[in-house]
């Protein structure tokens, strides 16, 4: 990948291969690109002038060996998700699930509603429920299991969550856990949020997707037929709380689908992060503990700073988004629930970094590393063959990101960790690359 | 009425007759409610400490004569709801769809989507189209027209709203507007606060129920089979816009199903308003326009109020909620939709201050006027003979202000004008009140 003639080998089905000379010059360009008004570029964490207030600050050395990711079991490092009255915090750690003081400090009235699935219900219903009770009797627990999988992120799911509500006479004053991956702290979340018009809840995300990502920030939803998550609402839980040890269960093709999003935050804002996750990313593929709760950490830090920063994603907090235009396209396309949601997002940030490349924004050192740390992670790096130009454009028509009917799409600018947020490209560039990776 | 020994004719399905004179003494009341520690006593209008941005003043020759309210066709009077950056407008007048620039600076985006229903679409629609896109080329409006009627404020219904706006790819800058009653505007404004969590939203209503009540304060959602309202959200429109004309096409028990809420702020609230009606109900039924038009202003007036001293019900709010949550158990057990939802609520005041009055809150004369003025609206003052004690249980074990299991109610305590919202009541009141207006 040094000449600049070398053929880019992005991936198999690539139609029209890119030859990077002709990528380089400036005349490939839509002259609109170069001076981006309507662009919200996002500088990486460390040139970020907002005061922040868990600062990541670590160096190489703590990236290498991240012994401040260590903890005693059950004593939990604790990130702050900073909102005004809405802040709460992401308890992470080993063993706490076994700590009940910690979970039952945010639980608000007499009454809980665990909402879980099939798969996560019989390795840690039981566990939840004592956490819940364990000295506390007053509190009685309810819990609704609904089936597993993304394709049951949808309004019948969520209408079982509403009865069984209902059926427990819950009031205002109780509280729904999410107990589960992405899909049930979304659904679970939705629910609470419309629920007698809000009601709290607390997320125990179990997956790595969900740890990183969908239990924090407030996003809750469900999907339709149409399009991924485009019915839901902005609504905080009182709590995260994250026990590293439900990852002992998860099987690898989830582990991995996680890594996605954590790869992501490198991507867009936190360079050394994707550098140290050059470095371990056999050991989180092996689930070494301390690699896991640090990776998880500062993914959470990076999350919760861009929450802070923008919790109704108005503008920083789109890009978070990155590859998950080109993904939530994939993942409607194929049907809910055959690609998990962090496969569709890696070959969507492929998609997202291949469109960035080809507008002139990153070099080509970029392009390699994002394709060999996915490969690393066993993630795919192209979409799935059935996949057509026509499907894609067809759901990204209807992306929550389509302003006054402009696509806006995050693509990396500049040195790694740099991205913007903007409908200000060159359409052939987002042709181009849908082309370059659909067979028809 | 005059002696404390006369028999109370409530109603004609009264089983137990209740002389006055047994409830006039205090052993019959429990201790607790005595001295009320939950409980919170709304003084009424004139005695509210908190400065009010729209200060209710009218004075008995105002109430007699409201002039103020009398204004030239499309020159609306204005009543605000203070919300800080919530806050918005609630237009009120004669020919307001005629005046486009009105509706046009309260949208957002390029798209509307206008939901309406088979009853008021064939009406109002072209105009509200016309009022939208005259002199705006720029806009694009949608529309979606659902059956009318409050058996079809559901989520089977309410998705047609989402797949609406999905498949005329509406994105987040878009605007809905509500062109309806009430049940229109709830699920109009639900839609609204899911539909890629949270678009704006605008309130056209067409009922005195929406106009007076469920129009202004965000309160928004959807019916569940077991309860009223169960699932939903606090979102605020952008503006209502309340043109009287409307009210000319609806039908007189519609018309009087909204008088059941102008008469709730008198009785919670505002005795001076409450004494208006006395002698202006024949007017309001006869649809004079200077006395629909005050009713209407006065009444938005005191929701307004209302809304900016507790925008989630933490309080005082609830006290909107006199008679409802009998009337939500009388439209729950005889299927949403047969009775109007302003009947059922006539009927639950009837009740409330019955329980009221058991608990010696309230002196006889209150219990008169309450009835005489509901007859003089036309309105039911017993509930349907099909509901049973058990049925009145079972709905209100559900209600939303139920906490940690204690049904709190409001009920009027003091002079005219002055309510509780209270858990802290004689069970036995409840009970001798459900008793004495069920058959069984």
């Amino acid at each position: 990948m040094a000449s600049t003639s070398t053929q880019l080998s992005l991936s198999p089905s690539l139609k029209q291969p890119i030859h990077l000379s002709s990528l380089q010059n400036p005349n490939f360009l839509h002259p609109h690109s170069l001076f981006s008004h309507p662009t919200n570029h996002f500088p990486k964490i460390s040139s970020l002038s907002t005061p922040l207030r868990s600062p990541i600050c670590a160096n190489s050395s703590q990236l290498m060996d991240p012994f401040s990711a260590k903890t005693q079991p059950g004593t939990p490092t604790t990130v702050n998700v900073d909102l005004g009255d809405r802040s709460y915090p992401i308890y992470i750690g080993s063993g706490l699930l076994n700590k009940p003081e910690l979970l039952q400090r945010h639980v608000h009235g007499k009454k809980v509603l665990i909402v879980t699935n099939t798969t996560v219900a019989p390795l840690y219903l039981d566990k939840v429920v004592e956490a819940l009770t364990s000295g506390n009797p007053n509190v009685s627990v309810e819990s609704v299991i609904l089936p597993d999988g993304e394709q049951y992120k949808d309004m019948d799911t969520l209408m079982k969550v509403f009865d069984k509500a209902i059926e427990s006479r819950l009031d205002r004053r109780c509280t729904f856990v999410a107990l589960g991956g992405g899909v049930i702290g979304d659904m679970c979340g939705f629910a609470a949020a419309a629920f007698l018009r809000g009601v709290n809840f607390i997320q125990i995300p179990t997956t790595v997707m969900a740890q990183v990502d969908s239990s924090v920030g407030g996003k809750t939803g469900i999907n339709h037929p149409l399009g991924k998550n485009l019915i839901g609402a902005f609504y905080q839980p009182q709590c995260v709380l994250i026990d590293t040890d439900t990852l002992n269960t998860l099987p690898e093709r989830e582990l991995a689908s996680g890594f996605a999003e954590v790869i992501k935050y490198g991507l867009i804002r936190d360079a050394e992060f994707f550098e140290w996750q050059e470095k371990n990313m056999q050991a989180l593929m092996a689930r070494d503990p301390n690699a896991l709760a640090y990776a998880i950490k500062r993914s959470c830090e990076n999350k919760a700073e861009v929450v802070s920063l923008d919790e109704r994603e108005g503008g920083i907090r789109a890009t978070l988004n990155l590859g998950h235009t080109f993904g939530h396209a994939i993942e409607t396309s194929v049907g809910y629930g055959k690609w998990l949601h962090g496969e569709a997002v890696a070959a969507g940030t492929v998609m997202a970094v291949d469109m960035s490349y080809r507008l002139g924004w990153i070099d080509d050192s970029i392009v390699k590393r994002v394709n060999d740390i996915l490969k690393q992670a066993k993630l795919p790096i192209v979409p799935p063959e059935i996949v057509t130009v026509d499907m894609f454009k067809s759901v990204m028509a209807v992306d929550k990101k389509v302003a006054d009917g402009l696509l806006r799409l995050i693509l990396l600018k500049g040195s790694l960790g740099s991205c913007v947020f903007t409908g200000d490209y060159d359409r052939k560039a987002l042709d181009d690359t849908l082309h370059a990776f659909c067979k028809s």
